[in-house]
């Protein structure tokens, strides 16, 4: 277990930061936790429970509460926010980068953004408001408009002289872009071309116009995949006209990947990656109870398809205590087949072109699943109960069952997606309802007609 | 849905490249293919059913052979070498990066190993040889030895005359490392401070020696952390001697966040990471059916227990209707708890000293929740069934297993992982089996006690 090492050290930490705070001594924590970057308060800070979170809120170094806001989820970031009061709230977000503060923007309160945009000068007031243009989630609100950019008609030795010049880069910068008179994205220049050429070496043999800038408008799943299909460490956006805009890099794309990670882990049991480990007991009763109610639906319908087999049950009660064994079988066997396909679908591996191919599959490994786990279960309920037929019942209604579950989880995800739901979400309740109705239906129904019949 | 849209265009290339190899075209598949990125090409092959995926494969451009063998899971990865004759083979990984052919290697056929080595000058073999000799998922896999050092007794103006002899730099190279004389590591110099600093500048002036370096045998998921917390681009890893061997580079660690995602949503439904979509029939039954006999077993568990209360489903009909009720909310309620645990536990988030907190807000949330949905449950059963005391049964069991189910989905997690087991994996089966037993014995308990009593 590779995830218990940092457990370990994460552990060791919050141990002797919960003693510290425990016993009062105060010192020791705020010595502690500014050892940390930011990201790792923020992991640390949306570790503690409510009070203990105050405190230690209150000894990060205030040069990085901003960043700090950055790096936790919206539920821990509002928490946080509430404890601050507006001028230590302007502090904290006005030096912050385009991107971040972006970001944060729809958190803050009105009159803490009017102050830190009052205390911007004029260009990084437009390129917030522009970035702010953007619709969420696309490529437009992750790129930071910080960029460094040269002329193609030009040689080494100018553009190091004019980086000279210019002094420090932006963070993570690893290309120089190369724009027209308009601003119009022409190509880039890699750092380590520059170093690695003779000074009078014209530019425009160094310009790689490879690799396509990113429309603004394009979502930033898209973007994700494309960083980690070419092993970007950067990439240009451009606006409709091909006008150079910004920048987005590899850091921020990483949060995507792990944010989008966590959100098909959670979306499983219908709660948003922003989840506070400790949010308050009446916003999770909130947010949990919707997602209850809607299983709570489909449990009744469940039930009430047995309903109809009253008489049956009655006669044989056998059935009843059995009857669970064909459902959840069904679910845990569909919730393989539904595991892949949401995996695929996130990848992009699943579609109208090999669908007929991933039905005949499944169908196939359920087939031999059911043979043999239904000969199982109909061997046990044989000896169990005395009765080969009950064995005969239970086994066949499994096979079918599974079969069913092949069917639902392959094409239950697929009709999600068309029907633009998400079917890590949905996909999960779909399926369960799917095999305990048919589970049911076809236990009872069987046991009706051979048991009875 | 921003996945759509990956989806959309790659489910459309899918579309046009099936039709192209229904109509026996390979021309303009050919085309299309080699427009791709190796992880694209890995990404559409892992897409394709059996005997279009070796087609496709086949018109690969044998230069990017190498290159999709590495971005493939394993399972895809065994099927496309299984195509291949050895001197392809050879052909395909002997150009590869030292960390790429490490990771290659042990799917090789022995011959070919033994060819790519004779094929190798000494120094790359050593280091090859240097790479294998690290644990499998640590650091020193990941790790290039490809690495430009430079001496801190020098400037500017002559690193950049050395590197302009040198020439090509490797692949993602953001800093130069300044070594000691016996090749210790002793911090990192920035191309961009290169290019912004005049060429006098000494480099001791430049030296970045905060960023500690990541030794040898850290565990990947450390790494992958670390990278993360601090938005490295890249990392250089020492053995313990502080001897500079390798570098690490952020896209190698986008791939180890992508798959401890993808490991964390397939484990939790009994299969790896590397199962390939389209895996042989035998294969897929062999790996699914161990964990459906698990699941099995705990089912059988679940009606033994219900068996015990044979006589009380005799007599009350109502009981064997609405008992799969009780089970099932008490599982999703339990599957909140344990996805937000799950999450916690791989961020280090939670440990002894937030384990009292943790469970007492999730037994408040349980609480509520079973209060309201209880009343709603219990409400439905007295109007269906025109008995009040059958409400009351429902209503108090669905509680008392809200309960257990935030009790077991706190604990459980936990409890495993300090077993050495993986939570993601086991965390669901031991829920279920919990909130299936303790649901049913309370339902059919207080059934027996108060409607027979």
């Amino acid at each position: 277990m590779a995830d218990a090492i940092r457990h370990d050290k994460t552990a060791r930490q919050l141990r002797l930061l919960s003693d510290a705070l425990d016993s009062g001594r105060l010192g020791p924590v705020r010595r502690l936790v500014n050892t940390l970057s930011p990201a790792e308060i923020g992991n640390l800070l949306e570790s503690l429970p409510p009070g203990k979170r105050e405190v230690v809120w209150g000894l990060v170094d205030p040069e990085d509460d901003g960043e700090v806001l950055v790096h936790v989820g919206d539920d821990v970031r509002e928490s946080l926010i509430a404890d601050m009061d507006p001028d230590e709230l302007v502090a904290a977000v006005e030096d912050l980068d385009i991107d971040d503060l972006a970001d944060l923007v729809e958190d803050l309160p009105d009159q803490v953004i009017e102050e830190v945009l009052k205390s911007m000068d004029r260009d990084n007031r437009e390129r917030l408001e522009q970035v702010l243009s953007f619709p969420e989630e696309s490529a437009g609100r992750l790129m930071n408009p910080d960029v460094v950019t040269v002329r193609a008609d030009t040689t080494v030795d100018v553009v190091l002289r004019f980086l000279r010049l210019r002094g420090e880069l932006p963070d993570h910068t690893d290309h120089l872009y190369v724009v027209s008179r308009r601003h119009q994205y022409l190509g880039r220049v890699a750092l380590s071309a520059l170093v690695t050429h003779e000074p009078a070496t014209p530019i425009n043999e160094l310009i790689d116009d490879e690799q396509a800038a990113i429309p603004v408008t394009t979502p930033e799943s898209t973007v994700a995949n494309q960083f980690s299909d070419h092993d970007w460490l950067s990439a240009p956006v451009v606006d409709e006209n091909n006008i150079l805009l910004g920048r987005i890099t590899i850091d921020d794309v990483v949060d995507i990947i792990r944010e989008r990670a966590e959100h098909q882990a959670l979306s499983a049991a219908g709660l948003g990656e922003d989840e506070d480990l400790f949010s308050p007991v009446p916003r999770a009763v909130r947010r949990r109870v919707i997602w209850l109610a809607v299983n709570l639906v489909t449990a009744f319908l469940a039930s009430a398809v047995v309903g109809q087999f009253a008489q049956t049950l009655e006669r044989v009660v056998a059935l009843a205590i059995l009857m669970p064994i064909v459902a959840g079988m069904g679910g845990n066997a569909g919730t393989q087949v539904l595991a892949l396909m949401i995996r695929g679908l996130a990848l992009g591996q699943v579609g109208a072109s090999n669908l007929r191919a991933l039905v005949w599959k499944e169908v196939r490994v359920a087939s031999v699943n059911g043979l043999i786990l239904g000969s199982v279960v109909g061997g046990v309920a044989w000896a169990w109960f005395h009765d080969w037929k009950l064995g005969l019942v239970i086994g066949i209604a499994l096979m079918s069952n599974f079969l069913a579950a092949a069917l639902v989880g392959v094409l239950a995800p697929i009709t999600l997606r068309r029907l633009n739901l998400d079917p890590a979400l949905a996909g999960g309740v779909v399926l369960t309802t799917a095999t305990d109705v048919i589970g049911f239906v076809s236990f009872l129904g069987l046991g009706t007609l051979i048991l009875l019949g």
